[in-house]
């Protein structure tokens, strides 16, 4: 690392430390960090143009850090070069009338939520941990709870200053919900995890305020009858949220929280969110309808703030203990043949699975725990899990993305597409020198 | 053309038609179509990958037609060679369970509408004429009148099925609304107008049935009135519809439809659709604050009908008389003062200009009427509408694509996107067959 000094001339550089060395990924399964880098903290595009400027001619790896709050390894330096952190782009500003937050890529989740609140607007997604930031989160177009009435962070994107990997600076798009002005290459940045460019700066979309909530929390026998209610629900209105959690799950979530669930019996439970009561209370017909064991309602904040909290906390109460998150989307109505089908698979491997996750849009979060041995076998058996939700008209990754973790999947599930992935990275970035080994390699 | 006998060893080959030769592309800016080309009416993937594969090894240039209701020139063969039409994929399956539509590229708007309604469900964007079709929707990322609410074309896209210039078959997504599992593809191929991959089927994503409705038609003495009216309840609800028409244009309508509008006073117009009756409600009342001559609310189908039919018409009324149909997107708040000041410009050049659109999500639909010796000036004209467009922050076309018609600007105003734009068309089609000419040259 003789380029340091002279790297040290165009900014600031900071030395390695813990905190820009691992992201939230399970340890288990996240790459191997370097033991050497930098960390530079650019304030703006230009700033980051000068510095991709010289580790292109350099030929020096460039990790992009947004909250660090990833889960596949994404933002992990797996070798020496330069940690390039948002940290100082937290500059945000809403355009009221045009109901658009232009945002530096560092801005983070809470800041935007607080800042569309203030000026009576909101930003519905919540697409991940409050510390997410804005590049972050475009950049692997994360979800959500709410995905199924409001989108995923793709829906929110109208414009980008993107930095190529040479220091040309992008603009892109405008303050605009329509754009059909040649190839959206908006859209090719959105889920391309800082290994197409870096983001500096966005336009996101915001909402009216969300109105008055209604939570509704219903245990089911089995998880049939739970799914088989979600794809009645959803086919006569689009709730807030609609989540799904198997009863180990629950467990996990009232032992974290210290709070108690709605019900000690059922296999399946649902947690609905409603915008509208009269929805809420046709979801809770069609719940009794399809063997709800019962319907409970919380209309105070402070109950569904308790219920809330019990879904909220399952991935922190299991966190020491797993070997990592699976996050494969598959059609809804399918939830519960691969929930079947995953836990046979699972005890075929003797595998502990949790499985919980968002029902509305049949994002499924599974955690294996980890057991004797894993490294021989675990491999295979998640394999399978991605194969059979391939198998349904899923995909691989409803929101986490590929980061390192499941690039060797990418490939070998999805070759052709693989193929053009890696023609458009060498396209956009010739040397490679952004976060490698990441989505592609 | 001596590989027209070839080809035909390959699929059914037809003779050149004017059904094959024209778009909707208002006739003084369309291209000049060529004079020989065979048409190929392919019925599945299989088939588009052997005619391409022939295509591409004989550099035979390959035009894509959907239901030719284009308005920029994307369907016209402006070179000998193939026109490829999906009029023969039209198969329609609905995953219910799933709300997806299973379509094939011929697909036309009406039957994909028609399906999903059968099916209690519905596909809420409504983004093009009823003939156009699936393929070309997205090949366009057609918006429409809902887009504020139900997003554009894009939104709907959970899979594809496209075939590549060299005969590959890519098959992307799946039937989930979560996918972050790689660059992605799907949103490259939506609004590439047929030049990147030939769409031959897509999974579109369905909508529960709408609510039923209430419209508003609402004049106001200027359009800056109109237009804060509407930042107003933009910010506070989300319309189905949110349209706006200047006095002319609301003439326009009159006439061809043989309805009479509400009011014969004010100069700016507003015709809004709620889903429901409160918001209807609440927008009246936020009318009235912002000075509305009059609120008149349209609550029988028949009485909604008439209004509509006015605005649904001033296109086919003013058809004739026209150079062509911009579509311009402005950020909302921004449409009085680009109103304004384009009028000040058509003023300058001579040019009657009529003015309508989609005022929820700024995009703005302009008429300049057909003039003496319009060649001389009406492209400098243009060109200074669309930079004003963009200085606000706008883009230069909202839905209806770029087309023939718009490359040059593309490529003038956005001269770094435009060189990376070729190169990806570069890297999918290397030997320029697929639609040349087309959004970049």
């Amino acid at each position: 690392m003789g380029w340091i000094e002279e790297l040290g001339k165009i900014c600031d550089v900071f030395s390695a430390s813990d905190s820009y060395r691992y992201d939230e990924t399970p340890p288990l399964i996240a790459p191997k960090p370097a033991e050497n880098f930098v960390v530079v903290k650019p304030a703006d595009a230009k700033e980051v143009s000068r510095i991709l400027r010289f580790a292109n001619a350099n030929n020096i790896p460039v990790f992009t850090r947004g909250g660090g709050t990833g889960l596949s390894g994404g933002a992990i330096p797996t070798e020496e070069g330069i940690v390039l952190s948002t940290e100082r782009m937290t500059e945000i500003e809403v355009d009221i009338e045009n109901r658009v937050a232009l945002c530096g890529a560092g801005v983070t989740l809470k800041q935007l939520d607080d800042t569309a609140y203030k000026h009576h607007l909101s930003f519905p997604p919540h697409p991940g941990a409050e510390t997410a930031t804005v590049g972050g989160m475009i950049a692997t177009n994360a979800g959500g709870v709410r995905a199924l009435k409001y989108g995923t962070m793709r829906n929110y994107v109208l414009g980008l200053e993107v930095v190529l990997a040479d220091g040309r600076i992008l603009k892109l798009g405008g303050k605009t919900i329509k754009n059909s002005s040649g190839y959206s290459l908006i859209h090719l940045f959105v889920g391309s995890e800082g290994t197409l460019g870096i983001i500096t700066r966005a336009k996101i979309r915001l909402f009216p305020q969300l109105r008055d909530m209604t939570v509704l929390a219903v245990p089911f026998s089995t998880m049939e009858d739970a799914i088989d209610c979600v794809v009645e629900i959803s086919a006569k209105m689009l709730p807030l949220a609609l989540e799904f959690m198997e009863k180990k799950a629950v467990e996990v979530g009232e032992k974290v929280s210290g709070e108690k669930w709605v019900s000690r019996d059922g296999e399946a439970h649902l947690l609905m969110i409603f915008e509208s009561f009269d929805e809420a209370e046709e979801a809770a017909t069609i719940s009794e309808k399809f063997g709800a064991i019962n319907v409970y309602a919380a209309t105070t904040k402070k109950d569904q703030d308790r219920l809330l909290k019990i879904r909220g906390l399952i991935y922190e109460g299991l966190r020491k203990d797993i070997i990592e998150i699976l996050d494969v989307c598959v059609p809804p109505a399918k939830i519960a043949e691969y929930y079947r089908k995953s836990n046979e698979i699972a005890a075929r491997y003797g595998v502990n699975l949790i499985t919980y996750g968002h029902a509305g849009d049949g994002n499924v979060h599974q955690h294996p725990l980890i057991y004797d041995d894993w490294m021989n076998s675990y491999f295979n058996f998640r394999e399978e899990l991605l194969r059979l939700a391939v198998s349904y008209g899923g995909v691989i990754s409803g929101e986490h993305g590929i980061g390192v973790v499941k690039t060797k999947e990418l490939a070998e599930l999805f070759p052709d597409q693989y193929r053009i992935m890696k023609e458009i990275k060498h396209l956009f970035d010739p040397q490679g020198i952004l976060n490698p080994g990441k989505v592609v390699r």
